[in-house]
């Protein structure tokens, strides 16, 4: 069995640091595990209290009754003691709530180091430190001192949605807000400085557990790689659908780096990239989160992406529209059979086209929108519905939720609803719109944006991403650290990457002869080690032919450093590409987008953790806008997409025989009619190694050292402190 | 005094329509005006009955003692009657509720014209027909039959917001929530067809009234374009605050037209351009529209974008700074001084840099969080605050209100807040915070988002868009609409726009000659009368010398349809802009983008209303991607911005010049160091006029008939009928 089980079942839990004092976190721990009903043993832990909260204390956990669990809430500077007192113990896991550790600096962070060390060393896992705790709602096990649980009217509600969070303030904020929708929770754990165990590993293992419908977090790094691949297993084996926040998207672009493809790979584009590659939904906000945790826990997965709108609000049908286009839902063309149905429902001054409007005459008729409904549900080309209210007073309320549900059951169809209006006027139709399992939102556009997420977690959509598995060619041999663009050029050729026919002269009296080898006219490029671009110096000279050969390669020799002339066949113009291959604190990833003067100034890519399927591939391209100047246009022929693929596969081969933490970057990749070439190749090196992700039991990025990162530096993954716009990591206490 | 005023501040309202019949509207809104205590006469019509609800009744309004405002509630056929009997009896506004006119087809059409003329004709103002009332809060005058006013615990609460909406079930919808919130209404005024008064009109209006604190609107179209320039007067006049909610979004780019302009100049970014030159907020949903509508009603706009963060988690701490980015204000840069007398505040476990995180400490010591207030808001380097807070428990409230209000009157910055977690843990929470001036959210991105649209809104915002105004330089005569690329080059060039040099031959033989006039090389174009995309065909050679000018001049005038060719000077590359004049609802509308082959892939282009000023373009063009590369860049020197903007207000000037309802098109516009020449030039004719833009009367975008627009019509704006993805305009009912 998985130790974290013992975050959200564990038969018995201590609290290390229970009080006497009212108020203070480990007299409040002991409070909750008794008020809210925990049905395994509560062992407070205190130096010298005979009993604590009525129950029997115990100096040490080692000399109590033992327990699975252990949350430590003594001071900082008796933590270390807690920690190994509970590894002595036999503790599955203990989460230290105290903060004062990483975050505050180096020597926080040593000792932090050393918690993790002793935890590891008694095969016990470590939650924090800094954090607020971890609750599961089955067993009333409230193992954290968060305010939400001493409010007079708080109440667990156990159900299907794991949740965990990076922030633990943020973390029981956005539990409370749940608890009042009426979603139910099966856990929610604070991981705060993620010194041993992160919130994906939280998430995955959650993900294991029965009666699991939904997996919700909120981080503030993308960075364990392991746990984010076990979840995405989870997720694909057991269809559980995941939502997460992750934060710190500011920091995007923050630590710019001297290549393209450094530049590109962002910490935002990687998590956004891995995130829709491995079929988790990313949304924006507290709010999305949770409604996305109410559409894939209220409503079975569409089919398909084809919605159709019901409203008795032509308003509120207009702005849903809007919202199918903006989150890549279609809306549904409905059959002239089920419109024909609909004109003997709708008024004449309604509308029978989706979305439908059955407007106010249902104050009239309260048969109208069930039939309607029904008729819309029925069309074969619907694969969900989203039904619009605007004041829903009291006495619509039934009709309108027997219509919903019956639809949902008949149809097999997923419905969800949107009602714009205030609570008070029917104030238990919320209730009554969650017990018949309609996922219901205050605007048609949340509706919409829910509908797509529950669409994107969907298997169809998922199979609709994946294709045959193929990670390209593989080369025959690693490449060295300090190839150069021909070096580079010709390892590419060997893994049967097209580039440019061409040869390095270091005699300019040699240049004619190798022009007239490659083909009339040639492009000279001046060769000087270690020099990333060099048109800045003037030292690319296009349209030579074998007359004027000598003349340029020696005014290019003569440029500082240059150590030869590379002389190459002219390819064609066509459309210009960047392909690269970078490290990430995720492993290494592949990033396509607009390349040569194009690349700064569009912004223009998409990142994929490798390795990539050729599925993956076409749906990263057509994440990009310069891949639409691929298809013909004003009489100029489609480029070769299928070689640009091809290509794009093979680089990504390439990965593993890279120096490890280098940068490929090439750019341009020229792509046309005719296929597609690599016009120029860089590699940096000096790059930290993937090696350099914190491994576990480091401090997070946000805690680590500040400096300068090295140029041509990886960039973060979305670790906010990582870019200096973001606070460290703190847990959120 | 504007008459509309009636809709809110009538002395007397007649129902016409009033109903024996409980339930019936025309019950409802007799019921309402006297459960409201409106302060006015209340004159029920009835054909026969003596009283209604314990009122006299009239037979007619004409019979009766007379009314300002009437709502009139009969069935259709009666409606016309009806119309005749108010404006006959001197009603000022004569508000239609019944549905079943422009929006059933074209006899709903005609009908609904008759009433607008007749109206016209006795100097009565029309709203609607197929809406749900008007609603004036100070006076109870709830002139509407919405089931909101039926609620149990429905109160008016009186204030300086005035909301107009085209729909009226999502109107009154928004009402309820605005309510709910409790947000103070001016007025509610719902427009329906908007067959004669349209919803800007309506916020035009209320501008003008005393203690109009903000106006907020939600719109199906923008095609008043008199209301909207007049809306935006006032809005530079009163300094009142303008949010719209633009719904039709997904109708951009439905009705694709045969120019780039055309396709370019979609609804959507005509809407977006519009609004952003004359300073109205846009949002995106209904709850975004109430959160900018509590930010500019309970805060004081701030001096500028830079925002300083406090917070008692450092995860909302992040969210927030995430939000400053995404909605374009800065995050402050703290001052030594203010981090230093931080330091002496928060732990050393939270954050001193922005975002100032003071952890739960404040748990232990609330002083802490009104001290963190105080340093930031003290700090010169920050314009507003924002405080984030998460399960703010009974206990914490006090404490937190006043250091709020204390900081935003101490500083007089704006300060607003984020609160994510439940109600219920302090239920007079959100109360207290509203009475102490506080603009609160569920999220921190939604509480930035909000201080955005607090600054759009700022005069600070406005100022630094506005500049000397000046719509460049004027043509010396119209251009034919026939005017082909040669004879608008010349237009062009007498009105100072750089062309290329060049001339037409009809001979061959007279081609080397004109290419050695030139200059070598030259490019040939053929010349064919109405074809728009010469490339298409085979109809452009570059690079001719004059040697290969006779033989290149041959093949062209071959072509089909060819009458000459066009020898020009070969212009160096440069960025590639599309420069261009379009008609739009709301008069000719200026376009600037990426244009040659990146015109249709990139998508990317700015809308403007004409005349601009020199500001705008700028703006305009800041917010394309493309002006990015005119930008210095790998030894290539900047391109000539100065000279591209001068080129956008000469050509804005020629925009009264041109054909009525002709879109000129310029593309590509090529930029560089040496200045910005047209390369192309192609007018569209068989545009739509603007002319074309339904008057006042005729019915709305949504209603007309359809059809198929013409090849080279100009785009709708904002009227999401118009592209067939949304329902007719309904009114919402």
């Amino acid at each position: 069995m998985d130790a974290l089980r013992a975050l959200w079942s564990a038969r018995s839990v201590a609290v290390v640091g229970a009080s006497t004092r009212p108020g203070a976190p480990g007299r409040l721990a002991v409070e909750f595990l008794l008020r809210y009903g925990y049905s395994g043993a509560v062992i407070p832990v205190h130096p010298s209290a005979p009993q604590i909260a009525g129950l029997p204390a115990y100096p040490s956990v080692a000399a109590s009754p033992g327990a699975e669990l252990a949350l430590i809430v003594v001071p900082p500077a008796a933590v270390p003691a807690a920690v190994a007192d509970c590894a002595a113990a036999g503790v599955r896991v203990a989460v230290v709530g105290t903060s004062g550790f990483g975050e505050t600096g180096p020597d926080g962070l040593a000792t932090q180091q050393a918690l993790v060390a002793r935890a590891r060393g008694a095969g016990m896992r470590l939650v924090g430190p800094n954090c607020i705790g971890a609750v599961g709602f089955a067993s009333g096990q409230v193992a954290s001192f968060s305010p939400l649980f001493s409010g007079e009217r708080t109440a667990l509600r156990a159900g299907g949605i794991g949740f965990a969070s990076a922030s633990g303030a943020l973390g029981f904020g956005t539990v409370s807000l749940a608890l009042e929708r009426g979603m139910g929770l099966l856990a929610a754990v604070t991981t705060g400085n993620e010194a041993d165990v992160t919130a994906l590993e939280v998430l995955a293992a959650l993900a294991a557990e029965p009666g699991c419908t939904a997996l919700l977090g909120y981080l503030e790094s993308l960075a364990d790689g392991p746990a984010l691949r076990a979840l995405a297993a989870a997720r694909q084996a057991t269809g559980v659908p995941v939502a997460l926040l992750v934060a710190g998207r500011s920091a995007a672009g923050a630590r710019a780096a001297a290549t393209h493809t450094g530049v590109l790979a962002t910490a935002d584009r990687v998590v956004d990239g891995a995130l829709r590659q491995l079929g988790i939904v990313r949304v924006s906000d507290v709010d999305e989160l949770l409604d996305v945790g109410d559409a894939v826990t209220l409503a079975r997965p569409p089919r398909g992406p084809r919605v159709g709108v019901v409203t008795t609000s032509g308003g509120s049908g207009i702005l849903a529209a809007d919202a199918v286009a903006a989150h890549g839902l279609r809306l549904a063309t409905l059959a002239p059979s089920t419109m024909d149905t609909l004109r003997a429902v709708v008024p004449p001054y309604g509308a029978v086209a989706n979305p439908v409007d059955v407007t106010a005459a249902v104050l009239r008729d309260r048969t109208l929108v069930s039939r309607a409904l029904a008729a819309v549900a029925a069309d074969p080309g619907v694969d969900l519905l989203v039904a619009c209210f605007c004041v829903l007073a009291g006495s619509d309320v039934e009709a309108v939720v027997t219509a919903l549900a019956e639809t949902a059951s008949t149809s097999g169809k997923p419905v969800l609803a949107a009602r714009t209006g205030a609570d008070h006027l029917a104030p238990e139709a919320g209730a009554a719109l969650r017990a018949a399992g309609i996922p219901t939102y205050p605007t048609p556009a949340r509706a919409v944006r829910a509908a797509a997420a529950l669409y994107q977690s969907a298997p169809a959509a998922t199979t609709a991403r994946s294709g045959p598995a193929s990670v390209g060619a593989r080369s025959p041999h690693a490449v060295d650290r300090s190839a150069g663009e021909r070096e580079l050029k010709a390892w590419l050729a060997q893994a049967g990457v097209r580039v440019p026919r061409g040869r390095v002269v270091h005699d300019p009296a040699d240049a004619p002869a190798a022009v007239a080898a490659c083909g009339e006219p040639a492009v000279l490029k001046v060769v000087v080690p270690g020099l990333a671009h060099k048109s800045d110096i003037g030292g690319v000279v296009t349209g030579v032919s074998a007359a004027g050969a000598a003349a340029a390669a020696r005014r290019l020799r003569q440029l500082p450093g240059a150590t030869g002339v590379l002389v190459e066949e002219q390819v064609p113009a066509g459309v210009e590409l960047l392909v690269g291959v970078a490290p990430s604190p995720l492993g290494p990833v592949l990033t396509v987008g607009a390349g040569g003067v194009l690349t700064e100034a569009l912004d223009d890519a998409a990142v994929r953790l490798l390795p990539v399927t050729e599925a993956d591939v076409r749906d990263q391209l057509a994440q990009t806008r310069v891949a639409r100047l691929l298809a013909a246009h004003r009489g100029r022929p489609a480029a070769d997409v299928d070689a640009l693929v091809d290509l794009v596969l093979r680089v990504a081969g390439l990965a593993a025989s890279l120096p490890p933490g280098a940068a490929l970057d090439l750019n341009p990749v020229v792509v046309h009619a005719g296929g597609a070439v690599v016009l120029d190749a860089a590699l940096t090196v000096d790059a930290p190694t993937t090696e350099d992700t914190p491994p576990a039991g480091a401090p997070p990025a946000g805690a680590a050292p500040a400096g300068t990162p090295p140029a041509g530096a990886a960039p973060a993954t979305g670790t906010a402190a990582a870019a200096g716009t973001a606070p460290a990591l703190t847990g959120g206490r």
